[in-house]
């Protein structure tokens, strides 16, 4: 069995997808046995010619992933045979200080942070690209007008300065919340039910400075408690790139809305072609963005589901976390990388939000238009008169300044002003220098 | 059509649900609307008469809730009939100043967010009383050891007082998490697609300030930009109470395996009876707990999935999280309400626990004795006794210590001390103090 | 606590509502529970009289279904109050004969089982309405040419009628499925474990036949085993329901898609309105389907994942299923009411959909003539001429079909013919004439 | 970037795995490819030789999964690049008939409908030897009583045989639903649009003919639609393997719950074992079945929300059902693998089963008492009697019967046989008998 991503697109070949596969997994269960060993070695808990016996053994070139693979099978996880080879790797003298003391699950959830935090620092690069694309969209049209639709129809205009101003502010939200918890996620370490006990017999008091020296070498925290069925960090981790993969599949559904061939008023930098017609540029970045927003929330219910592991060690819970973490981390990972071509090149076309402003022969000011009768002639008049002029709009084609022209409640008013859907756009602009204030 | 909690005993009866019902939200949305023409009024935008008259207009009882809910179906959102009832009650002369400017989101957002908050308060003072009663429960029991569980089986020793302090870790977790997001819970304001324009049609410049005088008005968060369509809010309710249901799923999960038949170590205080079988005391609170975190993770995730809202105010995605959010809150408020009496009222039998320590003859201990052994006749040879020594244990029914004593290589070692199970608890206690010191 | 549908316009006041709301469920319990009685004096382990009795007493306008509500908060099932009750009701002769035997869940799934065949018959009637309603769109418009759409982007032609009856054939597959689960909808009987014990004890053999009898006095299926915590039913209900949820909303999405302002091909026959917007006529109905199509698969695995139940009856798996069946019944219930609506009262617009086929300057036909020019000159140069055409085309915003006239390589070709969209729809009219002789 | 099962011991290495991997889908993609072109030439639309140099040149071991994967990123499916290079494998005489008419989607999902072919012929066989092993079990255990737990907590008698009836009741439902499934797998073919249009071009009018012989080709159902957008194919086979999930789930978890050290009922052939603690056997086939049956709803629910796929190929939803489609297959093919397992060597402990049916020192058997009591003195009475007696069996330990005998309502009554547990298993055996007679 071995795949290399061919059903993925979306992740293939992205950064993140080189930092979570199994050879990054490999290195991770690596690095956490190597530190263990040197974190016992700092305590005088084993000879400092252990830890770098093993440290030295821990190079991942020197295992075979397939064949641990298989071998995970008969006790359930890859640690076990991982452990068996890598004492094997160390020799007789030093190899009875490999895992001492230690769990599976100790090791197996370091690495996972391990790959985790790898992975979100990739991530979060990305994000910021694509943060800083959409700051230039923002600023680039802050007052391209284009139609607000509501419920797929237009509403009133708004701006492209304000969409783009609006994604950025959800990317940032994402780029907060995954920053905090890369910023958060602990190394593992409890011993076989999770009272670190193992290690007591193995040294002297300091065991209880064996997680924050273990930690320590491998730049992830020291937890406040061994956390085999204390799920924060797989369950935080879930909601930080569940946020991520829906605030990029925003952009996504916004730009694919706008690239319909009807409305056209963004573009793909360059689409993706299509065998048996010559014409086609599909905006297939957005098409995959979206894809991975499409999966990751029930993704993320089967892990925040995990948190409900009985006992000290479930039978279970913990074994369902391992693929979907992985997945997550790698639609998020594949989905920023997609985001910051998306968001880099995209083409917008001002002509074409400008000419479908008018589209709806004016009645996408309406709104203004009732509040302006409604000062004059009551509320309840204004919206009588606009609702049937509306109809008449439909019906007869005509635009709604040259009806409304004819009625006499519009006498006194600037038609032509208050007929201009880019003078509509309220606030747009403010909002969007506001917007475009955070950092 | 009315639902009175029939097929919800989970939450039934609790403050979140008063907090989070029909009539809560009848009552949101009117000190939304109300609080809106107050910071019209505020701002010089509408007379302070008209405030007043809308304020005294927006009281609950003047409205059929289910009428309203009737009349919702045709614009597909029932804030449609209410501001029309809202404007009939205010009479002729304010009336125009109901709802001005605003979109129903403006006023349903707003809602959710007050009864999100309200029940988000209730919640919180029920996680303090679980988060209590379990740092009680750590406290007493820091000593008490009994079998450590993993995959089912018995591993090591732990503590029960670890256990509890676990628990305690996970709903601190779940606190922190809500907490946060209780504060950072936002009003709505955006008008028809966001631009806040309306408002500017309204009144002068300062329509930019009406956001954060009406968020104040409700004692909510001035959003950064309305957000119809960039739903962190909503995302972020999602996370914290998926996060908070499985924190209260663990302690169940644990409480009912301990209750088993077979088990017994705990017990609820009053378990729920059977009609049919006068000795049954069922574990009722827990059970009902687990039902919710069984739930939770699969709402969130379309509350996730709603993130993906296509344009400025979406066909769907909204209309999708109205419930699923309800539910959350009501499943979390029930669960926290159920926690608050099972971690109260929790019977511990220590006697139970010390018994079960000895199922194995002394196996339990055999990382420990395998740990000794090592320094003594290598690791290979003490593994191999240890698995031949287990054998026999099983096979002979007889204590491990007893074997043992008969093996030369056990020479010099103190066997009753190294095979009582309750002296090889290692960190536990300290762990359980260090936890505890959390507040 | 009191919900009446406020936050539910996408099923409040349909027929599903009422036949799954709590009064429908306290009736079918109290059903279950004289069917139980009768069926036990069938057998003569019971009186007639206390058949009738119990029968006389079932009556749910005697019971106060918030009352139940609350006090099923005790033994975590609203079972338990209801037999309170009822054999209160029945008094003190024939009481012992009320839920003899019995277990709760026996009551309360048979009741499930009940609502949601009365649900179902209900849902059943709608979508043969829907598919009644698409049947006759596909025949209007057989041969109603419009782009046929691809990654958001026009790719060939087809015909609304070949839409309209993928459609039905989506609707037919939900009814089919959904129809074959009503069918199999099984009464529930096991007593406390499953063994039926308690019946052995009440009369003589024939407890084995109680089940059949107790079925067929509701109209259920009799079951194979108890099934307490064999959960076919369960997800057979939640796999159909889901099924037809997603069929339901790709109506709905696809409606969304073309009622789009700058797509317009279709409308709904009366779009719901706006406060604010008096030109505005929103796709309410497919929204609201869309809504319950969002929210149905998250709704169908917490069900799937209540097949996991542990022993003879589960703690929490079971309490999970309750609101969940109930809320997909409700969902679909809703959305295939709004899809009646939506199909009977759709609007189409074909000269929209002709004028649509002109966008792309004749690139939609480019797949043909790809082919076509691959006869004459290769595969390769046919592809290199169109691709340089098609940049032309959109360049010079010139018809495909004037600029392939230039070209020596068109020579004797039929361009008019090759490049009218309308006369390459393929197979689209015989698949649609295939598809609409399905039953 | 290259996955070799790693963090998948669940599925790792089973049959299942095989029939999946990128490799699986390279050559089914292939099969798909050269039926194709020898169904066109079957119809006269290609020369005879163009089918046997397709066929020829579709050899997996000639293509590069891994480059492939990564040129699928620029058109976002691994068939544009497929197609080009199998093209220039056949050379360009034959090349033009590669992919004639066909789409990528026509290719893909056809390729997916092999791959679940393949792999449920797996799973279908697994599951056969697991409802083989699991009428074994029945039968040998037909009249093995054991407590039945309801809510964790002894409620009355059953037998171990009807557990293993349940269960394998349970898995012949999963054998149905996904033999109906395997059955129902359709090819695809529809081109670019769904109206085979291009087909129409390359030959005569045939076309229509087209599908079939291709789905005979490969041994697939006809469809009666393309299916780009109607995707009942998936959603079965979601619902099916989710059941299937489910199903075996349950098998699991109550593997777990008898096999916990206090209770001892059962045990896994051959337990895992742990590095650290050389007693530990755990079960590990159950935890990595439940494992699966944890994640497939969530998976599920991804695609059934697929369904909503808009226009007539969707922009996300049929990209997000590659992985999670080929996840639930692997996941459930493994779960197969391990209940085989798990079934066929399970090992059952009735002297364990016996002892505790003891524990709560008769009160097992209250029910019946309470029946048989109520016969001579009333349900009131004897409810209250056993629920005093009950009491005192639990604060003194003593057993029941013994507690009964003292009182004057127990005159007449064969207090052994009626506090015997197991003569109180009611109709297990019949049931066990009947569920049985099913094949």
């Amino acid at each position: 069995m071995s795949d290399g991503g061919l059903l993925a697109p979306g992740w293939t070949g992205s950064p993140a997808a080189g930092a979570t596969d199994d050879a990054a997994y490999l290195r991770a269960m690596l690095d956490a046995e190597a530190a263990l060993t040197r974190a016992q070695a700092a305590l005088g808990l084993a000879p400092a010619e252990a830890a770098r016996a093993v440290t030295e053994a821990a190079d991942p070139a020197r295992f075979d992933v397939h064949a641990l693979a298989e071998r995970a099978r008969a006790g359930g996880n890859p640690v076990i045979p991982l452990v068996a080879d890598l004492t094997e790797a160390v020799g007789p003298v030093h190899g009875p200080y490999v895992h001492r003391g230690a769990t599976s699950q100790d090791i197996l959830d370091t690495a996972a942070m391990l790959v985790a935090a790898r992975a979100l620092d990739l991530v979060l690069d990305d994000l910021d690209r694509v943060q800083h694309a959409l700051a230039g969209l923002a600023a680039a049209h802050r007052d391209t007008a284009l139609p607000g639709r509501t419920l797929t129809q237009h509403a009133v205009p708004t701006t492209f300065g304000l969409k783009a101003a609006g994604w950025r502010s959800l990317v940032l939200d994402a780029r907060d919340r995954l920053s905090a918890v890369r910023r958060s996620l602990p190394a593992q370490l409890g011993g076989a039910a999770g009272t670190l006990a193992a290690f007591t017999v193995y040294g002297a008091g300091d065991a209880g400075a064996l997680p924050g020296v273990f930690a320590a070498e491998l730049g992830l925290r020291e937890p406040e408690l061994p956390w085999h069925v204390l799920r924060t960090p797989v369950a935080d981790l879930s909601g930080g790139l569940a946020f991520a993969a829906g605030a990029l599949g925003k952009v996504a559904v916004d730009v694919l809305a706008l690239a319909r061939t009807e409305v056209g008023e963004v573009a793909e930098g360059s689409g993706g072609g299509s065998s048996a017609m010559p014409h086609k540029a599909n905006p297939v970045r957005a098409t995959l963005v979206l894809a991975a927003a499409r999966r990751a929330p029930q993704l993320a219910a089967t892990l925040y589901g995990a948190l409900v592991a009985e006992d000290e060690r479930p039978a279970g819970a913990w074994h369902a976390e391992w693929e979907p973490l992985r997945d997550l981390l790698r639609l998020v990972g594949g989905a920023a990388r997609d985001a910051v071509e998306l968001t880099g090149n995209l083409r917008v076309f001002p002509e074409a939000m400008r000419e479908h402003l008018g589209l709806t022969h004016g009645l996408i000011v309406s709104e203004r238009l009732a509040a302006e009768l409604s000062d004059a002639v009551g509320r309840a008049r204004a919206k009588e008169l606009l609702t049937s002029l509306a109809r008449r709009t439909y019906a007869e084609g005509r635009p709604l300044a040259e009806l409304l022209a004819g009625e006499p409640e519009s006498k006194g008013l600037d038609l032509a002003e208050l007929t201009d859907p880019a003078r509509y756009t309220g606030l747009a602009g403010v909002l969007t220098d506001r917007a475009l204030e955070r950092r």
